[in-house]
């Protein structure tokens, strides 16, 4: 179920203890090879170390990040196809980071973000065999097969209790995950103010946690769809031994089977694998699902601007994902006459959320290395850092976005329902 | 200053007091007429009684709406432009409604939404001549002198002591028009998150009264930019009386000479004037307005598909006006890397806003006479009843969008900073 195709890990042959001495000066090619890199990924401030030792620059503050390249065919590579490649040798090995794998990949990010022609030089081909349009109903199934079927005791290892994996909502930045998770779980269903008896259909429920949190927290009968088998099974089993079983029915199939009305549609998290190409069938979907007073809530990963997710992401961790702009989501709720009510961007609550997956994904590191080996440890944590540093310099948002249809006026008259219950936001 | 061209006002022929009875069967043209024109509106459920007393439906429940035709030639000009025609005939006298004329404009606006096809039979070269891009800076203080020039003492008869021509807040629905006013300035500074010596730019200020209000009561500095010169002279006067002379300066200018940095951007009821052909234009006045930890708001009217205005609307009130979606709105955010934090969507409270302004613009409907003449009065009640309907209808919206630079993270945790300070919402 390994996905990563670059199976082989390189022994680190420099030591990366956070004591490394610069060694000298870098001359001619090797020179080349780094400012050209650097400049492919707009001129990040941080030092490159060779394997040789020497550094470019050949001093610098302790508290720079930089990276250390093992050998000159990773950085003629990185050259070549700078996301891709760096994601796929940091992972084997043969690139080391100094300075915090975070605040290494923040770094990277602000410059990425001024720097538009770094796409230019990655490549095309693989972009396009992982275009985020591609996301038919067998592709789909591949797509969410390759990451969320990788086992569910993987991410019991790092996600909260009730194996959420989408972003939570802190009420305080002290907040537990587990906590935070909750107040996210009840703030989507004052969104949607569920009442007793109600019906949800829930479009891509993950491991079940929202639904069943709906029927027994505010009584409403949830019809979940997923596509991901082995969440499926899982999500039966946890609903079957909390009694949930009457109120809360989990269908292995795809958002675009979803059949009947109901009071309420939610999607926590689904957007992302949908792909712009399918946004006015989901709006269809939606349309032929909601009652006249219905209300929606579509909560998903987003960004300012159109642009793809790296060839690496693509091709390693979430083939066929694609997070939106609000403009790009208006497909979805537009061609149907949808009214947006509400759009809340918790981008730096999905910063906290990751922060909290990356420090139990290292606690366990030792559990997820009998389970996979080190190549997988080094990409996961590399992703998780990367979606730390994504949601915390803005190069990717957290949209929840609520609406209903055109001519209902069963709206709350003001904000005040949102508040927790307790107070405590 | 009266914009009418339809000067001359119809003694109404037919008695109108909601005790018309159905005076026999209508037969041949005019009975294709009558259901030409109900047809090209999308078939809404109303009586159309003719000059001779005659009416289709014959009977009708007395709960139904219904219009009064005055002559043969208003039905057939409602044929060849039903919006435009309707309304300079209702404004001239020749049109009378039954059943009262905001429920009236409600049932049209239900029907027209679902009858895309009723613009092709409007006049193209009318909505040319007022399409909403012609915003360019001469156009725009041409559109702006036709509307908010035609004299302060005039809205003064109907909008609050403040003089907001905006959607104003009620924290609950029974709230006076001068509280929910004052309640939507402090809804904007909370969004805002002014603090005391920070700096404002305003585009669009109106009568100036939000400028003040954050001066006074968040103690920040304004910069307010209008085209209208009535509105500038009534603002400068009122922030010397109130002796805010030294944090306010209003100038009468266009949004696009703004000059400086400031702490916030806010714009409450100029987007509607702007064109969505200038709408990168004016993100492009806010990025190189607003400082890097800088937050803004727009609060403008929208709509959730794009569809120009009624040509009626676009002549005799509006001249260039253009409400925009989300998707529209897009454009003055994407390409500057804007990034959206919170929408709003008000559209049950600019309902109510329109019902206060109507009734008090009723209220006073004997010195608007003593300013302009019967038709101006019938004119903008329709304006005014059509605004509650298309509010209460949902073919308006009013949106409010609150954006920053995307690596800013001084951003409020949750929504808590925008509950209302006595805890009233």
């Amino acid at each position: 179920m390994n996905i990563f195709k670059t199976s082989s890990f390189a022994v680190p042959s420099h030591r990366t203890d956070g004591r490394t001495k610069s060694g000298g000066r870098v001359y001619g090619t090797d020179r080349w090879l780094v400012h050209s890199f650097l400049h492919a990924i707009g001129d990040p401030v941080m030092r490159v170390v060779l394997w040789d030792g020497k550094s470019i620059p050949e001093t610098t503050s302790s508290s720079a990040v930089g990276m250390v390249v093992n050998d000159r065919a990773t950085l003629v590579r990185l050259l070549t196809n700078p996301l891709l490649h760096f994601g796929d040798d940091y992972s084997a090995g043969r690139i080391e980071i100094e300075g915090g794998l975070v605040r290494f990949m923040e770094t990277a990010y602000r410059a990425l973000a001024k720097a538009p022609k770094y796409r230019r030089i990655s490549d095309p081909a693989a972009y396009r065999r992982n275009q985020p349009n591609l996301n038919s109903l067998p592709e789909s199934r591949q797509n969410i097969h390759c990451h969320y079927d990788i086992g569910n005791d993987f991410y019991k290892l790092w996600l909260d209790a009730e194996m959420l994996y989408t972003c939570a909502y802190f009420p305080d930045p002290a907040a537990s995950l587990e906590d935070a998770q909750i107040a996210k779980m009840d703030l989507v269903c004052r969104k949607l103010r569920l009442q007793p008896g109600q019906s949800v259909v829930e479009a891509g429920c993950g491991w079940g946690g929202l639904a069943r949190y709906m029927a027994r927290q505010y009584g409403v009968n949830v019809k979940a769809y997923n596509i991901s088998h082995e969440q499926i099974v899982y999500a039966r089993q946890r609903a079957r031994a909390e009694g949930l079983e009457g109120m809360v029915e989990y269908i292995e199939d795809d958002y675009r089977n979803i059949t009947g009305t109901y009071d309420a549609f939610v999607s926590v998290g689904m957007l992302e694998h949908v792909g712009p190409d399918h946004y006015q069938e989901l709006g269809r979907v939606i349309d032929r699902s909601l009652t006249e007073q219905g209300v929606g809530l579509i909560h998903t990963i987003g960004q300012n601007c159109a642009a793809p997710m790296s060839p690496w992401f693509l091709q390693r961790i979430f083939p066929g994902s694609y997070p939106p702009t609000i403009r790009e989501m208006m497909t979805i709720f537009e061609p149907w006459g949808f009214t947006v009510l509400d759009v809340e961007n918790l981008r730096l609550h999905y910063a906290k959320t990751c922060e909290h997956w990356l420090e139990r994904f290292e606690q366990n590191k030792n559990r997820v290395r009998e389970m996979f080996d080190e190549v997988f440890i080094r990409a996961w944590r590399l992703y998780l850092s990367g979606c730390v540093a994504n949601f915390r310099t803005g190069t990717l948002q957290l949209f929840q976005v609520v609406f209903s249809r055109p001519g209902n006026n069963q709206l709350p008259w003001t904000r005040a329902h949102l508040a927790l219950p307790s107070g405590e936001s």
